[in-house]
Parts: structure tokens; C-alpha cells; sequence
């Protein structure tokens, strides 16, 4: 996704050969209209996938899984990272290792708000080693659901999460895919 | 806003006389289409206020920010709960108390997001008592920026928030108030 490369080039800052600080625009900041690229991007790679709900994760994968939901006119659901007073009982609820905050949470739906018959897309803003997606994954089929696919904003292709992740059976499209990170410098895989 | 006091009534919980549970549409589960129109409604009640940026708080204040930064063509900033990794250094913080989790947790926005000639609208749920309304408008005003209005999905108007806010001289505007959740039944003020 042309747009969606820009942005990175432009804005994008390399703290290190791992990690890409996208905060102006995707993780602490979000441009509404990129978002709304994205939605539309998601929307059309997987109209024909039959999806009925999406799941994101809190909080950076909630923009762009609203605007796909909003083409295929579908519900979003966001995993919580904690539990909450008014959200605690009947949750399907899995362990996430975060490897940019270095420590391991949880993550949890509602129980009634996933049914056997739904086919899942699932939406994160990152890909780097598939622990928060396979997380989600594990939801989705706890619940006897279907992961339909898996949309990935920027995907960290030098690390091993889409490999991870296929070899689960799952679709996986990424906008845009950094091939390296090293000397300070974006290089995307395609 | 009669398309989201119908959802309030269809699908919300009363748990107490002081919690209302929207997790299908709203805090969990999110409805695309009705962030689409709460969007546009914030919009065009602000559309007059010169706003040149909104700030919400992580995560339900997000959908509904977004898609008023989409009508109103600006960007959307979420104040993070806590600091991350990639989220260390140059940040305005403060301190809000969550009635709901019975707890403090810190709100932090990135310096350089913030301009001094910013006109901000803020974004937010619920209103009860003001408390992250506050912290966000503080927030603002620690960066020399302007709260140019508040804008809120869900008011409790039977607790203090709205005229702690109005006490401040901010124009808050509220798309569906309440009135009452006695007797576990919803009951809007106008």
C-alpha cells in the first residue's frame, strides 16, 4: 500500500534494528484518513472471505479494524488487555508475550460475543513475532469460530511471525512489509 | 441522538445504579456504523470551533474519535494508560482516578503532538465524574493549547462531571444523558 509506505518513509523513526516508532500517525497519534485507506485495503482483500466479526487487540489495532468493519459492515470486537470491573466473568481469555514492553499479559473476550458460526477476520497494527495474533487466533477457535484471515498494518517481515502464522493455515496480508530495520534505515520486502 | 439512545436501550446492562455495561457497541464490542454517526454528529456540532485536533484516552474513547477526526479532517491523538517502551521520554502526564476500576493510572500524551496554537476537541465514552475529562483538558493546557470542546458519547448526568467541566468554561456537549439507572432501567434526561 503506496500510501501507507510514505507515511513510514516520511514519518517513521528507527529506534533500533527492531523497532519502528510509528506514533504520528498509527500508535499514539492516527491520521483518520490513512485509516480509512487501510479499512478500505482490508475490505477489498477480503470481501469474498465471507467474514462476520473482527477482532483486534487494544489499543493501536482498533482504528484500522473500525474502518474495515465499516466496509464489510461487520461488528469489531477489541480484546482487552485487563480485566475491568464491569468486564470480568464468562471470558475467553488467552496469554500475549509483548516483546516491545518486554513482559506478558492477557488478553480477553466475552464469551457472547463470539458464536460457533463466525468466520473472523483478525486485525493488528504490527507483525513481528505472531504472539499477539496467535493470542487472538486461540480466542477465535477457544469459541469454535473460524480465523478467516489476518490483517496485518506493518509486518516485521524479518522477524518470524508470518511464517508462524501460515504454518497455522492462516491467510496473512500485510500493507506494508519491512524487510530490514538495520543501519537506521526502512527497507521494505516488496 | 435517538440511534444511540435506542442501542442504550436495546442492548445495554444495568448493573448498578451507578454502572451502565454498553460492551456490544461501544466498550468491547464496537458498532462501526454507529461510531460512523456519532462521528459525524461531533462533527457538526463542533464543526464551527476552528478544532485543529482531538484528544481521547485509550481504548473506547478511540472509535468514536477517529471517526470524528475523519468528518472533521484532523488528526486523532489517544492518550497512553501507561508508558511503553517505544513511549518513554518528552510526555505531558497526568494523573486520572477511574471510579469504574476503583484506581489511579497515570495519561500521557507525547510532547511534540501538542502545538501551542492547537484548538483541541476532547473525545471521551462516558462522562460521570469529570476525572479524565479533566486530566486530558490539563494535559492541553500544560502543552499552551486551547480546550475548544468536549464531546461525549455516554453522560451520566446524574453524577458531577458536566458541571465540573462547565464550572471550567468548556463546552461540553453529550449525545445521549442520563438521567437515572435506578431500579436497573435506563431513564435519559431529556
Amino acid at each position: 500500500m503506496e500510501l501507507l509506505k510514505n507515511k513510514i518513509i516520511e514519518e517513521g523513526l528507527v529506534l533500533s534494528d527492531q523497532v519502528l516508532k510509528v506514533d504520528s500517525f498509527l500508535n499514539h497519534q492516527v491520521d483518520p484518513r490513512l485509516m480509512r485507506e487501510i479499512g478500505r485495503t482490508f475490505a477489498s482483500l477480503f470481501s469474498e472471505s465471507g467474514i462476520t466479526k473482527i477482532v483486534t487487540i487494544e489499543s493501536s489495532g482498533i482504528a484500522p479494524a473500525v474502518m474495515t468493519g465499516l466496509d464489510l459492515d461487520v461488528p469489531v470486537i477489541f480484546a482487552r488487555k485487563r480485566k475491568s470491573l464491569t468486564l470480568q466473568d464468562d471470558l475467553y481469555t488467552e496469554k500475549v508475550y509483548s516483546f516491545t514492553k518486554k513482559e506478558e499479559s492477557e488478553v480477553s473476550v466475552s464469551r457472547k460475543l463470539l458464536s460457533q458460526g463466525d468466520r473472523v477476520l483478525l486485525i493488528d497494527d504490527f507483525l513481528a513475532n505472531g504472539e499477539a495474533a496467535l493470542a487472538m487466533a486461540r480466542i477465535v477457535e477457544q469459541a469454535g469460530a473460524t480465523v478467516a484471515g489476518i490483517g496485518i498494518v506493518i509486518e516485521k517481515a524479518f522477524q518470524n511471525g508470518s511464517g508462524k502464522l501460515r504454518e497455522h493455515g492462516y491467510r496473512v496480508e500485510s500493507l506494508a512489509r519491512i524487510a530490514s530495520l538495520e543501519s537506521g534505515s526502512v527497507v521494505f520486502a516488496d
